[in-house]
């Protein structure tokens, strides 16, 4: 693990370790998620490009919680039985089979305020200026909101079981799953202060990256499957849904992807620094196997 | 209706305005339970305490909207079947009836996230300055967080069938119902920039009228099954859920109701403008019948 990474770990614990006699088992619903684990790639982002324009680790770090904080609660109402009904997450029991769902639910809607809390609280804003955190807030709340991350879930579910167009995945996963990896680039860049030319290229990257990652989740959901007996393993090829590979085929896919990664590392050259760390992610997600 | 009254639903509805084919379902959802109406007791006090402080009511708005938003999430969220259950609010079927499970819970998320970006958003910024927006947001996560009313509602489900002490029943009101009125109190102080010395009166006010609220509403539940020939209406009552009536019995609970009222008038003395609305509001939920 790197040290960015034990720092993001001790990060996210710190802002979990307010216990209460009351409500402690709601606070260990929370902790369960958020340590359930996963890549950190959001959190990482965030400091790779406040880092990238001259903010420190220390001033960065409550926004890259911050946007851990939304994703974990959105796959914590995501896996929920109104929702996708998954009982398993990461390989471990998802929140509401060991909480229930109940807690669950509001486990989630806790994490979605506790992002707020370490992006304003006063410890934060002496940090940074109010300004620039006041302004980095309101990028992860309009990507995870209505016209963001939560506005892709709904376009996700209303084409559950119809075909839908280029257009109309390519928007429900700029959303979905985009929205939340631009709010993780763009707040580093601005709690460094820096411009809109540089938040236009942490935008582009940040675009890209969750094209392609979805590009080769699409690919590598079909290639997966030759090995099971001709069973699809994936759940979107057990029903009508439309993905980019079943209206263009592998290789297109994949031919996408490469050209969306070289746009990615194209956007990193409007920065003087070194952009090698964010350059070899969106290599990395490019090329995994699954 | 009173002008204020008005101001309050025209800018509820600006944040909603924004339609989009895609998600249009999204937005609907969300417009459908904000619009569904209620009191707007939040938001009445954020703008009562801003104007007491010197703040313009445009400029405390965006933060009698956002607490608003963050009130009906949490009964979209409350509604659902696997928290309360219910299938009506204020005489009309829940959101989930209406759009379906999935599509509530993600309307009570996204208003969430809207709540937020109605604090934080450049207009707020500069009708507000960005130190008191991020102070007032700030107090609004806290309050609606696991610290706050969502810490309160896992108290509730903890205690929903099994005795609960005095200081277990009085915590859970103080966090479940009144960290959220609290917020609305501070908030119309914060970004006025008045002193902490007015943010405690407001806050003192704000817990006296919450417990006092809680303490009526228990009186009414327990009087008005009088005439349900004997069956109880109110669902408390069907299971060993602890209430204040059921430990200290109607008489007590109404005096100690109007004791909270009469601390939370002397509370308003700490501001020198003109408290008649305030006053008049902490007697009316003293003295409501229903």
């Amino acid at each position: 693990m790197s040290s960015s990474n034990v720092n993001i770990e001790n990060a996210l614990q710190k802002y979990l370790a307010h216990y209460d006699e009351h409500y402690g088992i709601l606070m260990e619903a929370m902790a369960y998620s958020v340590g359930a684990g996963g890549k950190r790639v959001r959190p990482m982002l965030t400091l790779e490009f406040a880092k990238l324009c001259g903010a420190s680790q220390a001033q960065a770090l409550p926004f890259a919680c911050a946007v851990e904080f939304i994703h974990t609660y959105s796959l914590i109402h995501d896996d929920l039985p109104c929702m996708d009904d998954d009982e398993m997450r990461r390989g471990k029991p998802s929140n509401h089979i060991v909480y229930g769902e109940d807690t669950a639910l509001l486990a989630g809607d806790a994490l979605q305020s506790l992002a707020f809390e370490a992006m304003l609280c006063d410890e934060t804003l002496s940090a940074v200026s109010p300004a620039l955190a006041a302004k980095a807030a309101y990028a992860l709340a309009e990507c995870c909101g209505a016209r963001g991350m939560v506005g892709g879930q709904v376009i996700d579910l209303q084409y559950e079981n119809k075909k839908a167009d280029e257009t109309t995945i390519n928007k429900m996963h700029l959303l979905k799953t985009g929205a939340l990896i631009k709010a993780a680039c763009l707040m580093g860049v601005i709690i460094a202060g820096a411009d809109s030319q540089k938040q236009a290229a942490a935008a582009e990257y940040a675009e890209c990256i969750g094209l392609a990652f979805q590009l080769v989740d699409d690919v590598l959901d079909v290639t997966s499957t030759t090995d099971q007996l001709g069973k699809p393993v994936n759940s979107d090829l057990d029903n009508n849904k439309s993905t980019l590979v079943s209206l263009f085929g592998v290789e297109e896919c994949l031919s996408r992807a490469k050209a969306l990664t070289d746009k990615a590392i194209s956007a990193l050259s409007a920065f003087e620094g070194d952009t090698s760390t964010l350059r070899d992610l969106a290599l990395k997600l490019l090329n995994r196997k699954n």
